[in-house]
């Protein structure tokens, strides 16, 4: 496992620097950004629905395995019925749009085959990453009927790790959904910056009846309800309270 | 547990609208952001860093109970320890800061405890959102020992969720690590979108030992490592290869 992407950069021609952007806008996204409780009954161009969903897929994610969906539920039959599933909570009775992020393991696979294909009909890739997709991906990833795999290979990486850094998870199905509900999460804050920085707000709910959820959307057991993303115009009185963040020494360590 | 903040909106004052923000700059921010693999020596001034992890905490959050923390690891001797950890790959070897974050399933009590204080020194705080800090949150989050208090609540909210909509997670001590993770990603999704919108690059790195960092940080057994983010300037050979995403149709679903 050494002599893989971690170890030697390719040998690539030089890029074109990233543009500069303005952080005085980007501040106002995220500072405006406040979960949005009540919503007025405006509704959401689905061009910018659209915007925000396409922004949300541009997050970092494990091994590029994209592990992720989002359920845009629109239909009025549907809507009823996950506002119900969400409690009935105000800013899901209120939102214009309601879009499910879901979370999957069962994917990884097939976004590993797709990968191999994009990358084996690239010239250049280097085979050091072809090896990572062709060997690593599935000997990490792989947990096996009753995570058995995934725990024998926590205990054989323990053994490794005596000696030299290993790497640890997924150690377990529960870690293979904590993976995967990680990368669905960092596309939720872009989705949920997305539509802050065209104007719309949102809420995400987490309280909410994950199984109803799932029957509703016909989810397999490879997926997990990360969160329900509500979204719409603002109400003057949709915001709760001023924002709460205590101290930042109890959550910023130097070391 | 009906009659909670889930209910009826409270009598707000009405608040000013969110400013409107550039769309193109966000996107300009989001499109831009690449895992990047190699950095050049120059350092991030320290005031761009601490502004990057400002804007992490302010992500949403469950609860806003913040279960998240991060770890500026900047001695010589614990950075080539982290390195070490992250397998030394080289976005990590190259990197000028290395952030490291984690997600934390013990404190949400005491944060439950800040809440409290803040809110009930308030005048106003509706008592539906008292009483949720109070009652709901500790119904919710108490794991127990070996997760039995976890799995007899979803027990009984399997039995509750037969005749009415009912929240599931966590009903295991695993769902809590997932819970706690979700928000700590949120935030870090912010973390390097920040760093970006700076003029900087990120590369969050879940490749490593995650036994290894917890021992260097000094980790009490309730964090787990969600990522490290190393940060630096753009290497021009940084970028490992185009952009890969799969059709959108594989992610996006309509109902």
């Amino acid at each position: 496992m050494t002599d893989s992407v971690f170890d030697e950069p390719p040998d690539l021609p030089p890029q074109a620097p990233p543009p500069p952007v303005d952080f005085a806008e980007f501040k106002k996204v995220v500072e405006s950004r406040r979960s949005v409780r009540l919503f007025t009954p405006e509704g959401v161009p689905e061009e910018q629905v659209r915007a925000a969903l396409d922004l949300a897929l541009l997050a970092p994610n494990s091994s590029n395995l994209q592990p992720w969906e989002f359920h845009w539920v629109r239909t009025p039959e549907k809507k009823a019925a996950l506002v119900e599933a969400c409690l009935s909570q105000p800013a899901a009775r209120t939102a214009a749009e309601l879009i499910v992020c879901v979370a999957r393991t069962d994917t990884w696979r097939a976004n590993r085959a797709r990968m191999l294909e994009i990358l084996g009909g690239q010239t250049g890739t280097p085979p050091a990453v072809l090896d990572y997709y062709r060997r690593l991906v599935p000997f990490v990833y792989t947990v096996g009927p009753l995570g058995l795999v995934a725990r024998l290979r926590g205990a054989a990486m323990w053994v490794v790790g005596l000696f030299r850094p290993a790497p640890r998870e997924p150690a377990s199905r529960a870690e293979l959904t904590t993976w995967a509900v990680k990368s669905a999460a960092l596309a939720c804050e872009n989705l949920m910056l997305a539509f802050r920085a065209q104007g719309w707000d949102t809420c995400p709910m987490e309280g909410m009846d994950s199984r109803r959820v799932r029957r509703l959307l016909g989810l397999p057991r490879g997926a997990t309800v990360v969160m329900v993303v509500a979204a719409g115009r603002r109400s003057s009185k949709g915001v709760y309270g001023p924002r709460l963040r205590f101290d930042r020494a109890l959550f910023v360590r130097e070391h």
